[in-house]
This record gives structure tokens, sequence and C-alpha cells, in this order.
């Protein structure tokens, strides 16, 4: 008999009981939050055709995919065919250029389900880990973004939330920005992917990092300017009266936004998708929780306008993000159709929630009323025992039975008390005799007999 | 914009709404049966590494796993370090050698997610599909099986199902059996699998490929009779008065069983077992549902005692099974830890169930509530929408906020008509003005002005 590595794989967990149950917890919640905003539920398979997912996400996102060997003779090939999901998004692309007249036109979906990458595991970073999506499909509006934060706030409050921010950005505004400093169109991809790094690498390290794209010394002071220190002057300006007034910083973000982008009576689109965004959250679950952050810029391919991303305070990284894909649908269909998704990151959310023990007490209860014992070796104890827990179980209560039968009772009830079970029942041979049932609550200590046919109803009043 | 191929990949599905919420119906019955019984839920990676299932589940299981090639520089090596789940059971088994001391001694776990299998597709047969698995862990008695039996019983019956029967056989007792007609050691693995395909390939084709295996027609003709004809013999008895009476055709199984592996004055650990288990069961809910079927062999190589198969009347096929697998967990932990489980087939459930229109009718009910729509082009219009929206959110209802601003009013109700939605709400500006709002009753087509702050208490009422 050999014991062979039984960690999981790298990167992945086991969830047992407890940990499963604060899952399906906030699932729970974020599905019930997500229905009331009438989006429905999707499922995709696990496993897409490589061909699927390759060229969707850019070349990081292609490195990290998951790829799964053919099969048979094509085994030896060393070739892959199919791989892991990697998000929720390109799927959700797939399925509605396949079944497009089978869907409402606006199909908003949500679906909760893992994804697969192959990333480097780090604290709250995983390779297996599950994303609560929802998006709408076939709008243009700024009303589906304005929506798609109300829905997630909504889902975090729910779930005991109140120090997030959504921070707002635009990839064309972003895009704008860098032009508007002289950063060629070659060299913005890379500056974005940098710009985003500020939280995790520091100005310094910006700086250093920008170098290395190739562009000037002079640009990089400008692109600096246009970002970082736009958002400090304007956090300055907000700050004016002492506390900080979210409003009268976006109002400043945009102002000076305004000047660095439009030209006297001009409109940028970015821009008036931002003021929009910004109007309509305000009469929602959102308001006073979006801000503008002209260096988001989020790190998958695919976004082509407004770009969210959730952060609360102590936590590096987002608990979720998302943005507007107008020309996903349309590698899978070959026309256009705007759609635009937001998507809560379940593995963070545990993180934080745990860290702050923000799940209900209720969770922590025991799974297990009451366990049935087995008095005696003898196959009538066993049958007995089997029909009491048939009985208990037929009238909804939630029963253990010892499963093993020569054993001596005290054992039993020791193994019970350890699990935390309240209740014990016993039938020996006296009561099974007078149609009677011994119930012991093992948090008093108490044993008393009843009548059999009033077990039931006892055992339910004590619950 | 070029496109691509929009299927799911061979084998593997896309559930849309309706299908989700059928799925979510029958595992939510399962669940909460499962833990009436006191199981509790444990959920694993995915994605395994290879050498944890490699091995585990015979030559043909091998074949049919999902292998995942080595990533980065590694790639191109074309060799596997990963495997996609197969079953529920080998990572059960890795997972309580992980958690020995974490994990009550005796560990019931229920586990209800997808597995993968490169099989060829078929109806009612996918690449990935969910069990609905449940296991009892540590101990070697009979109660074990019974409350296996009782519990999937329970669940079908939950679910509707009455025409369910239990086949039960114990890889011992047949290995017995096999003995005792000359049938070889090494000849008796295939020897099983093939009289396992009885109902696929009928008698004929059973003989023919038995005679490929190698073993005599004397052999072959002894094989028959000590299974199919035996069971015939029984089922003539079992129907002398006319209808089928499954305990007297146990009874009968049971005493040819005993003539032909018991001595005078023996004993036989199989047939002791299946004893045990038909009188168990019978004080449970799976009373009357558990037949003996001496050639019921089940294909995974890792069974040690007890099978079980559960078939159900025009179903090719079973909707679930399982059995005992006391060796399985020693190789992984280097020690013995007896185990027994039973799996429930969620595809071929819910396959019946469709065919049978076994669904309750509420859960094809419109999952929106209400639509409320947007009056012009206006930002005050999408912002009043967006904030009424907010407020019957707040107040429970299930709320589709129509998500484009320039379209006339009489294509929005057309929409919601069109979709299913009872109610939508209006916003007019006279309604503004007043403080009113409309709400237009799409299936009595009769609308009616009211005051705002009665809106919510009025759509509840007509919900």
């Amino acid at each position: 008999m050999a014991s062979t590595k039984t960690q999981p794989a790298r990167g992945m967990r086991d969830f047992l009981p407890e940990d499963v149950r604060k899952r399906e917890y906030v699932i729970g919640v974020i599905k019930e939050v997500y229905e009331r905003y009438g989006f429905e539920p999707l499922e995709t398979p696990a496993v897409e055709n490589i061909e699927t997912l390759l060229g969707k996400y850019g070349e990081e996102g292609n490195q990290l995919i998951f790829k799964i060997l053919k099969r048979g003779v094509h085994e030896s090939t060393g070739e892959a065919d199919l791989a892991l999901r990697y998000d929720l998004t390109v799927p959700l692309a797939r399925v509605v250029a396949e079944y497009r007249d089978k869907l409402p036109k606006f199909f908003k979906r949500y679906q909760i389900q893992p994804v697969w990458r192959a990333d480097r595991p780090a604290r709250g970073r995983f390779r297996e880990f599950y994303q609560c999506d929802l998006d709408v499909i076939d709008s243009y509006s700024m009303l589906v973004e304005a929506e798609l934060c109300a829905a997630t706030s909504d889902a975090l409050l729910e779930l005991g939330f109140n120090d997030f921010i959504i921070r707002l950005n635009h990839r064309e505004a972003l895009r704008d920005l860098l032009t508007s400093v002289g950063i060629p169109d070659e060299a913005q991809s890379s500056t974005l992917i940098v710009l985003d790094k500020m939280d995790k690498i520091g100005e310094e390290g910006v700086r250093l990092e920008l170098s290395k794209t190739g562009i000037s010394a002079t640009q990089i002071e400008d692109v600096l300017d246009a970002t970082y220190a736009d958002r400090l002057a304007a956090t300055l300006v907000a700050q004016r009266n002492g506390s900080f007034d979210l409003a009268e910083y976006n109002a400043e973000m945009m102002r000076r936004l305004r000047m660095r982008l439009i030209q006297e009576g001009g409109f940028n689109k970015g821009l008036s998708d931002l003021e929009k965004i910004l109007s309509f959250t305000d009469a929602t679950s959102a308001a006073g929780r979006v801000k503008l952050d002209n260096s988001l810029a989020r790190g998958l391919s695919y976004y082509t306008g407004a770009i969210m991303e959730i952060s609360v305070e102590g936590l590096a990284g987002s608990l979720g993000g998302g943005g507007r894909y107008d020309k996903l649908i349309g590698m899978f269909l070959g026309k256009e159709v705007p759609a635009c998704g937001f998507s809560l990151g379940l593995e963070r959310i545990l993180v934080v929630m745990t860290e702050r023990e923000m799940f209900p007490t209720t969770l922590a209860l025991n799974p297990v009323d009451v366990m049935v014992s087995i008095w005696d070796r003898t196959e009538i104890s066993a049958r007995e025992s089997l029909a009491l827990a048939t009985e208990l179980r037929q009238g909804g209560l939630r029963v253990d039975l010892y499963p093993v039968r020569n054993v001596k009772v005290a054992t039993q009830i020791a193994y019970a008390s350890k699990r935390g079970i309240p209740f014990v029942v016993l039938i020996g041979e006296q009561e099974r005799a007078n149609g009677e049932v011994a119930i012991r609550d093992l948090r008093t200590r108490r044993q008393h007999t009843l009548k059999r046919e009033s077990l039931l109803s006892t055992l339910r009043q004590s619950l």
C-alpha cells in the first residue's frame, strides 16, 4: 500500500464543510441581489475549444490558460485542442453568438462559476477561483454601467461591506489622455499596463518601468502629470473642508480631464460616458461610491469603453471589476453587439469577510440536530435505530445514525458530544419493549424516557 | 471581424436560464435530503495532480481522463502534470488522507460537482456531467450501505420518482460465484465486464463476448446458469401469485446463492453482507426497493464489497450507483480506512424528469416582477427611472430597467410583454411633476396612475 501526495494541486484548494457553508452563504446573497436586478442564471462548460479562448485576453492571458491534451492516439502529439475557462466573459460572448435567437434581446445574465489561471499563487490569488459575473447585452447606453455598479454595490452592502469604492475610468478617455501627452498609439498598451501598477510598485516604480517601454523622459513626466498629479490635485480640492468630498473630487477631476481633452465646443466620447455614469449611478445604490480614477487601466484586452474596479480598505487588489466590451461578441458573431459586465471576485470577498468576521453566527451552528445511537450488536437493535432515524428524517430533522454496531453507548455519546450534536436518542431493550425511547440532552447531560410517538415533537420543541 | 465556431466543446453543454433553474431545483432537493441524513458538504478542485487519478479507475478509466499540459517553458514537452477530476470518490479519498485530524472520525460528506470523462458522447452521456455523491468514512458496518440506499431513495422520492429499484450485488460474492464455476482469478475481471453488459447486448451477445475472453464453452454456460438462470428462476418463484413479490424474489435468490457458495455450516462474507443490507434497508425509506442482482458488476475497479445501482423504467443505464471501497483511501494514507459511497447522476435524473414532466410549474414562471421604462432621452428621465427601480428593488421586487434611452415607450412595453413580465411602470413628465407613476398590467392591458409612494405596496399586492 503506497501512499501518494495528498495535497490539492498547486494553487488549488479543498473546501471542508465549514468553508463550503461560507462560500454558499456569500453566493446565495449575491445571487439573490442579482436576481432582484432582473438578471438570469447562465452556466457554461469548464472546458472550451482552445481557439475560443486564444487571442481574447492579450499575450499574458494566453500564457496563463490551462491547455488540455488531445486524447487517445493524438495524445502523443503533445497538442492541445481544449482549454479551461479563463473568465466568464468570453464564454458569454460565445453563448450570445450561438443562441442569439433564443435569448432576450437585452440578455441580462449572471454566472457564478470557477475559472482557472496558471498564475503564480499568492495570498488571495489562486489557480482555481470563482467569479460572480453579471452582464447586459446589446445596449450602448450608460444606463447599463449604472445598473451594474448598483447591483454590485447592493450585493456588497447586503454582505455587510460599507467602505468600498468603485473606481471608474474609460479606455477611450485614457487613450485620448495618452495621445494628448504625445504617447504614440503603439506605445499606449504597454504604458497602460505600467500605469495600472501604481498601487503595487509606487510612483518611482512606475517611472522606472515606463522608461523601459521606450517613451521619453518628458513623456513620462507628462503622463504622470496627467494621471497621478491630476488625481492628487483633485484630492486636495476635495479635502478643502477637512473631510473628503467625493462629489467635489469627481467634479474637479472631470474639469481637469475636460481641459486636457476637449477643445472649446468640442466633444469627447469617453468623458461624455463618464459624466453620464456619474450622474446615473447617483440615483442608485452606488450613490457616493463611484470615484473617477484616470490611471485605472484593467488588464484584459477586450475592454473598449468604461472600466470599473471595486476596492476596499486594507485589501491590495480589488473585490471585483468590469467594463464595456463592445467588440468581443463580434469576434464570434461577425457583427458588433455591444456589451458591458461586472464581476465580483468570490475569493477576495471571502478573505476580507473572514478577516473582518462578517459571517452570520448561524453559519457556525452544528449541521446535525440529533444522533440515533445503536444499543447493541443485535440485528433488531440496528433495525430499530434505522427505523427511528427514518421517522425523524421524514419529520424534517437532520439526523445522524451512529454508523458502527458493536460500540459501547458511552463511546457513541462521547462522539456525538465531540461533534457538538445537541441530542442523542437511545433505545434499550426495556424501552423497545415499552414502545419508548430515551433522549439525552448533551448540553445539560440530562436524560429522560418518553413514548416513542412523542419523540419528534419533543425534539422539535427543544431545537 | 472574423466569426469563430460558437458551439460548446464536443460533449459539453451550455445551460441557458431555464436549464439552470431546473438543475438548481434538483440539486436543492438532493442537498436538502442529504443534509437530513447528517451529511456535510465538501468541494474539491476540478483539477488534480495527474498521479492522484492515474491507476484508480482501471485501464479504460486512465484512457478517458482529460490531461492538462504543463505550462510555460514545459509546454513544448507535450507532458501532462494535471488532470480533470474523473469522479468525486478519488478526490474524497485524497481529502480524507490529507485532513484526517480535522475531520470527524466518521466523515459523512456529500459533494455535488461536475466531473469530466473523454467518453464518446451519446444520449444522456456527456463529457462534463454532475455527480451527487455521498459517502461515509471509517465504518465496516452494513448500516452504512443501508443509510446510503435510504438517502438516495429519499432524494428520488422527494423529486417525484416512485418506480426505481436499487440493484444490489457484492464484489466478493460475485468473485466467489465465478470461482465456484471454475473461472480462474485472472479471467474474472474480464468476465465481470462482459456480464455487466447483459442489458445492452443480450444473452447471445454475452455468450459471444465471453467466448473471446478465453474461458471454455462449459464455463460460459455455468456462468450464465449461476447468474441469469438463477435470476430468472427467482423471478418465476416471485411471480407465482400473479404479481411480482420483491421480498420473495430476494429470498429465493439468497437461497440459491447460499446453495452455490456455502458448504454446510460455512460462512460467506459477501452473502452475509447482502443479507444484512436487505434486512437493514427494510427498516428505511429504501424498503421494497432493493433487489439482488447477481450479474451487477459496476465498472470502476476500486470497489471491494457491496455494489449498488439504481435503475428506473424506460432508462437504459442507471440513475446512480455506488459501493464499498475499503482499499482506496489506503492508497493515499498508507493504512486501510473503510469507506462506502453512493452517487446520483444529475444528468440522467434531469433527462427522465424532463421526459416525464416532473418539474414544479413554478419553475417556469417569469423571473422578473416589473419593468421600469424610460420615458424620454433626457437625463432627468433616466435618473428618475433608475431611482424608482432602486426603490422597488430595495422593497424586494425583481425589477428590470429598460436598458436603452431613446426608444418609444410602446416598443419598451412590447419588449416587456414578449418577455412575459407582468407589469410596466411609466413616469411621464406629468406624473413626475405630480409625484405619481403610471402602472400598466400587461395581462389585462389596463393602466392606471397612482401616487409614487404607494407603488411598491400596490405591486406587492398584485404579484
